[in-house]
């Protein structure tokens, strides 16, 4: 592809200049006092807040893996791609100060500006919602026949502050934001018919195809130092509970009978409903835990709060996380985040 | 790969999980006080130097487009990846503080580990070099048999002192550090005969396998405020020379028997010489301009300085960018650092 007959260094194409051009067209539209320099030059210039700390996360999104063209509109591949980033910044408490994206088009979606328009439209409008400038990035000819995207968001928070998933201790209480188990209970329905979903866009409660990251419930846990550790749910209750355990070296218990079921799961039944609010993923809600003394309003950010368990000291043989059925019997509950090969 | 037959959302597979905790083994040993917290949370945390601006690129390293298996050497497509970055850097005269790697495998190389060991040997030997942490990233399964990676560099400069492409004005004088046509001319070389270049590591002089990013010299342009302009050579001197011309609103006139030629492209003979250093790209050296009364030294930061040529007025009918030969003759030079598809 690039290294051609004549071995030359990668170059360019008019392909990728027009779609450069065209993400710096739609992305000049947004402005940022925080953007001294947007794209154009070798670098974006961005101007920090005085006393605050800088927080950086990068997320893949690559065809294949975190979206089916035959699955996802082009708005909604483009929403996904920066709510993976956004949510790392409210899990930490953090404003979004920019976002970067490098994107490769196979050769053939470079050519038709359809769906890359699509994709900078779902992409640009959940960043105008949440105020954040589109500053740069890379844009390549992908090498395979998938788009490849990777954004990087920067956010700002007072230094010292940003929460963190290695700070919860025993005895704190802890809590998650929204529902859970929608993602994964769109996600199948999806699966099963992708037709159905062609008209979805941003307005609806699409858990997995328009997820809402939690940057203003972040924010107040955040100024009103109601959390003392936090984390989001990309990979799934069970594994980010575990992230939160194990940085904090502490142990911990779920009341399955308190989790708040996103009604999309629950359309599924009682036990493939709690199966996906605990093991799901990508609800990009926020987990959080708080001293028992902490006055945790009913909402936050316009999402509802709700107490789903609590923090033990780590001590053996106490499991992790012990899970405690709707029958009040406590069993050991391993993180199902993660796939062995097959 | 991801949505299976269970259309489950993607999770990190064990694969995936054993090469996260190799790159966050290899790179906890680099230490910044920049960085307040590298790999582990949900975003890493910097702190940035009072008084100063960030500066923020992201490159893309895609396998088959940016390097090959059979021609780079793991460490060789580790030290490019971050290489392209910092040179960004240097271009604007910042002072790195931290790099995040995004590198999807396929699934064969991520149970492989000496790939991932060579590659992050060559891309943390140049971070080390140049004192840059490697603060955190994403991981991913690769959708393709093609290894993707993407880095982004932060740095830092004083505000309102980075060195920009846009700032040149008619007078100044135009230089160039190092010198040029090295990279294409070793590409060249490298696809005639992959195996002659099996061993080579970074201690030579290899322009094309291992560049070295301009870092000091940029600073130094910054810090003594010898610089009115500059860019990188990434795309070629005559694309990025165009680059200055026209986010600066002037012309150019380049002396062709001015121009340093590394030794590898003198090899091809005058022509082909000449060709490889006006259009050759990936030199990664500076190219900078400095008002006339400027007193440019004869090396910054261990580089020697050439001056190639000069900036004018943009005039029509006068070309953007003007070659003067060895017999005097001056012609118009159109960038060559794109490629049409074909």
């Amino acid at each position: 592809m690039t290294y051609d007959a004549h071995s030359r260094p990668p170059k360019k194409t008019i392909g990728e200049l027009l779609f450069i051009e065209r993400i710096r067209t739609r992305a000049s539209a947004s402005f940022s006092s925080a953007v001294r320099l947007g794209i154009g030059d070798d670098c974006a210039i961005l101007k920090p807040i005085p006393g605050h700390e800088l927080l950086v996360t990068t997320d893949f999104s690559l065809e294949g893996r975190h979206f089916r063209r035959d699955w996802h509109s082009a708005a909604s591949a483009g929403h996904r791609t920066i709510a993976r980033g956004l949510s790392d910044l409210a899990a930490m408490g953090a404003k979004p100060l920019a976002a970067f994206l490098s994107l490769a088009l196979p050769r053939s979606a470079a050519r038709n500006t359809r769906w890359l328009d699509g994709f900078l439209d779902g992409l640009l409008s959940l960043a105008n919602t949440h105020s954040v400038p589109l500053a740069g990035g890379d844009t390549s000819e992908s090498p395979s026949d998938q788009i490849l995207a990777d954004i990087v968001l920067i956010g700002s928070a007072p230094a010292g502050r940003a929460l963190r998933r290695s700070t919860a201790r025993a005895g704190d209480l802890l809590y998650c934001t929204g529902s859970l188990g929608g993602a994964a209970a769109e996600l199948a329905a999806l699966a099963a018919s992708p037709r159905r979903f062609r008209s979805a866009d941003s307005s609806g409660d699409h858990p997995h195809l328009f997820p809402q990251p939690r940057l203003a419930a972040g924010a107040a846990l955040l100024r009103r130092r109601l959390a003392s550790s936090c984390i989001d749910l990309s990979d799934g209750l069970s594994t980010d509970l575990t992230h939160i355990c194990k940085e904090s070296k502490v142990a911990a218990e779920i009341d399955a009978v308190a989790l708040p079921i996103h009604p999309l799961a629950q359309l599924l039944g009682p036990d493939h409903a709690l199966h996906a609010a605990l093991h799901g993923g990508e609800d990009y809600e926020l987990l959080f835990t708080a001293r028992p003394t902490a006055k945790l309003p009913r909402a936050l950010g316009g999402v509802r709060i709700t107490k789903i368990g609590r923090i033990l000291t780590a001590r053996k043989p106490r499991p992790q996380i012990t899970l405690i059925d709707r029958q009040g019997h406590r069993s050991a509950l391993a993180p199902h985040g993660w796939e062995y090969f097959t």
